[in-house]
């Protein structure tokens, strides 16, 4: 018989979960990685991980592992006690000598004031899925491995976790990573009791996953308006992030005649209104744009701003498309600072190419919805995820089910519970099917 | 014989002023009001009022004073030692069983990142015109007297140490002054040793001040094109600040199309460029208005703003004028949140009126420019002033020297020596003629 997910132990534990850095007033879970409310709730996860019957490891990236051995393990069907203590000794042994794994996960940080599901519903559902198989005495021939990656939301840089995992970060770079408040990555991990440096060494093996899917809110509203319960991604958007400083001249904001300022800050207003309307006329109709973070200098009322920095993000699956809107803005970032007296500095913060999921993993999860009588469509994610640094080093592939109202990264976020089961119960079988 | 200031020592004075609080790499200076490098410039002050003959106290509120006695005074030409003191009772000695007062000065904070001139100019010709008169061995009728105002620049809320000594202040409002980074105005007072509770105990005896006039750069390019060496000033606009809170949704940066999205920021800055516009084209003419603040929550790169704070300014010394622009631009924000699918909340955060000046302070300072020689005009001064204090308990005014380039409120702020020259023996000569 086929193993099926249990909705009220998921949903006690999303609930559980969610306490962990809840703020007061309705405000939502603000839960940063390395923080001590993640800390916790790390602790909590690997009691429940081990509950469930899972080998456990935290790598030196703060990823945080849960393995339940395949049928064709030389271990067996059951993981040893001894394997599941915390500390590189058991990572090996859980890790080493076996076939490679089929990988699922997410992650348990949060963005500021964010909802329940983001992150957790991946690693909390990938953790019922696990449960269930080795509750029902079957194994599937490979290896099955949970991962709650670490800085998912990128407090000191997006998808951090699986880009170590995947070898995709410059050791060099690690000790310059710092938070937008200027907290440095090396404090926040030793505060955590990790070391920064040694994040980059916890590099995979390779060959090491045999594939990865991984179960995630739509955070749009396509599906809901759709009435479609499961979205089979077919890719991952590329993501640029750039900081545009634009510089004028502080002048006493009362004696300077309006005509003669040069107010960065209007400067900033123009340029972010009309790249705006320019992503939305030009692109792909996908393409989005973001401004999250804004700041002047000096930052007085009676003193023009003399420099106003801007935080730009883009998104579009299309890596052509990306690449012409991020020219074409930057063009019009100078051309809009000249005409109002100023200049503008752009340093790019991060550039995440957009990938395309395996067909392999795709074609699982549509079966697996299929054979579950549940309809399906084909459609990008318009956010980053760890799987598109997985896609990099195996067969990646993801599945979306409906938000309520297309909100996300806010307290309100949320799925019906009706969808959540869907979904997990096609991430079992999409598991067992890329297993077996 | 009349006497005359010396450059040489006003330019000393002003060149070891400024190295209070000096930033490095052309930072220009900070000095902020009751922080150590405006304590220790306080100190400095003193010392140098006490050299030049002065009696000199500090009020509660901050506010520094120097005082020479006039030909009428009971206690002669000639201040004590024992009046010298600083505190308490020498204040009471000083000030108490005097003739009105002739009053000079301004104020030694700035702005951060600030010029050497805006007020520190006031203070220290204040001071050389004093000195000079003390060494001239001549005493006009009445006696003489220097301040140096307390936060005049308003880290905790303008021209506070006037606002004390002329009774413009509710004492139920102290305890609640913060500066904009949250650092409260009784903890800085502490820090510098005054009880900020006591600082509305500083309000002036009725009839102490004979008449008020100040000695500022002009801070606008007015003076410096027209080739005018002095102007008479005569009004200070009226100034209105208020913070603008525009409110839409927190969504995922990604996720969310475009034309879903309720974006505070953008609704922000589209207002920003048309109420700058509005202000230019239906104020005085000589209306202005400034954006130096601005604040995005969450205020990270993923996810849409949720709530963008604006801090506005507005400048006009006609008071009906400058309420019609602040009841239109009021609208046009609700206006423009509403198009963008937000809200918008409005706090006043002060309200300062316009003011005229005295004309017999204006008459003074036109003749005295008219014995020297120098040409001189009528204009409004576009900055708050001490001045527009004073203005409510006597009879309050103003000179003005052209500022090179029009620039203050910043680094390279700077005027020609011997424009500072010609403006100090205007002044000179202005308070002989009020106090004669």
């Amino acid at each position: 018989m086929t193993p099926t997910i249990s909705l009220s132990r998921l949903r006690a534990n999303i609930e559980a979960l969610s306490a962990f850095g809840r703020q007061p007033d309705r405000g939502g879970i603000s839960r940063f990685c390395w923080s001590p409310s993640h800390e916790k709730a790390r602790a909590w996860l690997i009691r429940k991980m081990k509950a469930a019957g899972l080998a456990t490891w935290v790598d030196p990236a703060g990823n945080t592992f849960g393995r339940l051995a395949g049928a064709g393990d030389a271990s067996g069907g059951r993981e040893s006690k001894g394997a599941a203590r915390r500390g590189a000794r058991g990572a090996r042994r859980a890790r080493g000598g076996h076939a490679p794994t089929v990988m699922t996960g997410s992650h348990i940080d949060t963005v500021p004031n964010g909802g329940p599901l983001d992150g957790a519903l991946g690693v909390l559902a990938g953790l019922e899925c696990l449960q269930a198989v080795a509750e029902s005495g079957q194994r599937p021939r490979l290896p099955l491995t949970l991962a709650a990656w670490s800085d998912e939301e990128g407090r000191y840089g997006g998808l951090f976790g699986s880009r170590c995992y995947t070898g995709r970060i410059d050791p060099a770079q690690v000790a310059g990573i710092r938070a937008i408040d200027g907290d440095r990555l090396v404090d926040a991990m030793k505060r955590a009791g990790f070391d920064a440096r040694k994040a980059p060494s916890a590099r995979m093996r390779p060959g090491e996953v045999a594939a990865y899917v991984e179960l995630h809110i739509e955070q749009g509203p396509h599906l809901e308006a759709a009435g479609i319960p499961i979205g089979v991604v077919e890719g991952i958007v590329g993501i640029r992030r750039f900081r545009l400083a634009f510089i004028g001249e502080p002048d006493h904001a009362g004696a300077t005649p309006m005509a003669r300022r040069k107010d960065s800050f209007l400067a900033a207003a123009d340029y972010a209104l009309r790249a705006r309307d320019h992503v939305v006329r030009k692109g792909s109709g996908r393409s989005v744009t973001n401004f999250g973070h804004v700041e002047i200098a000096p930052g007085v009322s009676n003193i023009v701003p003399a420099r106003t920095t801007l935080l730009q993000e883009m998104r579009e699956l299309d890596a052509r498309i990306l690449g012409r809107l991020e020219r074409e803005c930057l063009a019009l970032a100078r051309d809009v600072a000249r005409r109002r007296g100023c200049r503008v500095r752009v340093e790019r913060v991060s550039a995440n190419q957009g990938v395309r999921c395996a067909p392999r993993v795709m074609r699982a999860v549509a079966e697996a919805a299929g054979a579950l009588g549940l309809s399906h469509r084909q459609m990008p994610s318009a956010a980053g995820h760890d799987a598109q640094n997985l896609a990099h080093v195996t067969d990646s592939g993801m599945l979306f089910i409906p938000s309520m109202g297309g909100r996300s990264h806010r307290p309100d976020e949320m799925s019906h519970w009706k969808d959540i089961e869907r979904g997990a119960n096609v991430l079992l079988l999409s598991l067992l099917r890329l297993a077996r």
